[in-house]
């Protein structure tokens, strides 16, 4: 038997659930993971289900489809554990590569990466071994960063890119291709945002002497370091640590909390609520 | 409108979320909040919803009662935020009841204190401070222990007390009372259990050269140190803490370990399934 | 035998460790415990010592003179356990105010409270429990607050005050008193500072989505949340907390950060480094 | 200028510390970092300074004799940042021994790798990719057993081997390499240590319903998961975790305590107390 994935939000109001479990009864299926959540911020109503049936696909639809429309609902119908078509983007740092690289292989996380795309050929070889393609382009000039923004949404129309990771990738994307890939893109930034926006945290956070330095993950849109947060994280340091072991401390986090929001948003954890996020866990 | 909390479980099968909120729709009931759980060691099915409604209490019972039959459920249905009637037993040391008492003025924790026990005088300055009675019987003698314990069940009996919270209670309670009170005591232990069972822990943690001291708060059965489950928490130490020292250290693990594990159960958080518990937190 | 705590700092060059500990064995002394710290953005050295001797103060005084001359230090010579004259200003909100009495009278801080002022009455008969003198004054007019301040100032002086503690004092000090008592008022910031300086930071905090909450003990300096960091925790919260829970659930990680933050500067821990601290923990 | 670490233990009285710090003005060293600790339970004294210093490895022997001779100090003389000489044994579980080539490579882990030992070849390509020798054999009978011991023993000679690492290598050591190498061979367990000793801890640990698992680094004795413990993490899992899940959660966990264990002790950080460890972190 399948395992699905349903996903939906629509206004909140009474019924809901019983009109959603009473399509999944008809379509055969047993609940077996259902979260849900109202938010006062937006009155909007959030649900994520795993449903086991033997129905195919168009069953399931057709059983959903009255519901669906009633409450005016978006929704998705997923597949437990298909792999989200995935593109990377990297620079030098090879720290959150890996991790990705490490954990698809070794079953922990459900994704494809079809390509690896960076503005250095450091990370070739990295690629190479875990045999996914890799090509690096110079971004050095305005044209050679506009191409580069080109090939990306090439890859993307190309591979049917379903999230791009911004893997310690250290160009600004303009703000059209964050606009067209809107909330499709997530970032790793190295510090525990909303502390420290902007460039060289790590140093920021040395000077200001903090106690704990972070990592969050969240979505890219135009307005640099204030997408939504999908995941944070921290770690002790103290007086002793200088800027470049918070870097070195710093990337263990980065690396953990960028590799767990691209985990839950695969497993379709992750919903959009404004400008915050529900994460399903 | 009136707040509400149901919770159930029975055997797993298709079907119940359906029922459950067909029967909550037909009571006028919203789901505000859902959880639920299969487990797949007992086959059991596991439920906490909480239902905003104007429906008298009759009127949900009734609406659920086809379903809760029909299922063979064991069910609860409860108010949100209603205080849990709660006795606590304490020895000499305080941080635990302290935290009790704090958090249950400040309004943090929904629970009723008819009395406190203990087989010292020492905390009844604390107790008459948030003006709740106090009694304290020595306890040194078997006869002694069994009039503590008969007493114990006179106010069980004369409070309708739902939960007995052995706050560093440092008696063990006879395998008759645990038995009668089954699923009804909350015990805090100094330690991450199962390490370092039975007495002086810090003692044996030190000993030992653990990296993290611990707390564990359980339901209370006849089997020692051996109940279900329902919090943990660790804290750093180094070789540098003495014996003494952890124990210091470890109390704040104790007190707030012991306070979480009792909020949940008072808000209907915490369901057993065999030796282990839910908690829908 | 004594305990004695000995902190000193001065430019930073080869010799000191051995010029110091001579010095302490002239006195008959025997190291117990030491810290020190080369800060590499000052150039300045700091040390902590903790030194076993049966020497009085004047026999240690005078053997120490010679090398803190000659090497320009700042230094200080306290005795270990030694309660540090402590004045606490409150507002409404008790839960720091608690922790502090708490720890106090548990003999796990090591602090006299010879007097808590407030500019509310609320918190009198928690005071009065642990037996500790309090006063509240209105603070709505800037007569008031001139008139608050004054009377600070006094009980500091008469009271030989050696630390002022904001337990989520809820106004603004003028910047004449920061600057009079400069390194000797901690506040209790309830946010992962730099996030959310200022106002509401938990209502800033659920608007921005973060995914953990913080509290952040620092010097007042006469830039608003800017001074000196000395602790910082943070605790996990998630999509369905909202402002008010937030405010709950940070309440802890507030108290906790600032009796620890008292605790380590009552022992002699807190050193300054420009705008950063050292902590000898 | 170098940067050396001298690190030394021995029973406990008056004047180390002044002795110590004079032969390093001595040999013109200035001491950048210095840690001590007293142990209440063996009278020991243990020390770790890093000191820079022009002077050649000789000339600090010198000036060091008589004070090591004077206090019978068991000692040691290290250069900053020299890499351990490691040998790797391994299974087929690949976290662990990732982790450690990852960050070796990446310059956060200072050792050397002349060989990975594996009793199952599937790490090879791992090995290859990082450019560091792989061997494999089949250890599935006593002779086999032997042999493989053998041949640990003969690449230790071989190579001078200061630490051997189990990376998740699931086989027993017999009590004599264990005894011969005592001191020098570092496991990881996966569980948090006293609690599940033995085979199957995530198992265990599913039974028992634990809320926190861990992992704990451990040298080896021949008294199984007895040996002083050097390093412990834990991670929060909850009642939907099954036995197969906790395995994968806890593998971070595993290598990163592992690799931290192992940091330390390339950084002549652990000092041995006893059954317990002194981490001069």
């Amino acid at each position: 038997s399948m395992h699905w994935i349903v996903t939906l939000t629509c206004d909140d109001r009474p019924g809901i659930v019983h009109a959603i479990s009473g399509a999944i009864v008809e379509a055969g299926g047993n609940i077996t993971e259902s979260q849900q959540f109202s938010s006062g911020d937006t009155g909007r109503f959030f649900m994520r289900l795993q449903v086991e049936s033997d129905a195919p696909r168009e069953v399931f639809e057709q059983a959903l489809a009255p519901v669906t429309e009633r409450y005016a609902m978006e929704w998705q119908l997923d597949v437990v554990g298909r792999p989200l078509r995935t593109l990377v983007l990297a620079s030098k740092a090879g720290h959150c590569v890996n991790d990705l690289l490490y954990r698809q292989r070794a079953g922990q996380l459900a994704i494809d990466m079809p390509l690896i795309m960076s503005n250095h050929p450091d990370l070739g070889s990295l690629a190479t071994f875990y045999e996914v393609p890799f090509e690096s382009h110079a971004v050095t000039t305005p044209g050679q960063k506009l191409a580069f923004e080109d090939r990306i949404l090439e890859v993307v129309e190309q591979h049917d890119i379903e999230l791009v990771v911004l893997a310690r990738y250290m160009q600004i994307l303009s703000p059209e291709l964050c606009e067209q890939l809107s909330g499709k893109i997530i970032n790793i930034h190295h510090s525990f945002l909303p502390g420290f926006k902007g460039a060289n945290p790590y140093k920021q956070a040395h000077a200001r002497g903090v106690k704990l330095i972070g990592a969050t993950a969240h979505f890219v849109t135009s307005d640099l370091d204030e997408g939504p947060i999908i995941e944070q994280n921290v770690v002790r340091v103290d007086h002793a640590s200088t800027s470049s072991e918070l870097v070195s401390i710093g990337q263990d986090e980065e690396s953990r909390t960028l590799t767990q929001a691209v985990k839950w948003f695969a497993e379709d954890r992750v919903l959009l609520d404004g400008a915050r996020t529900i994460i399903f866990r």
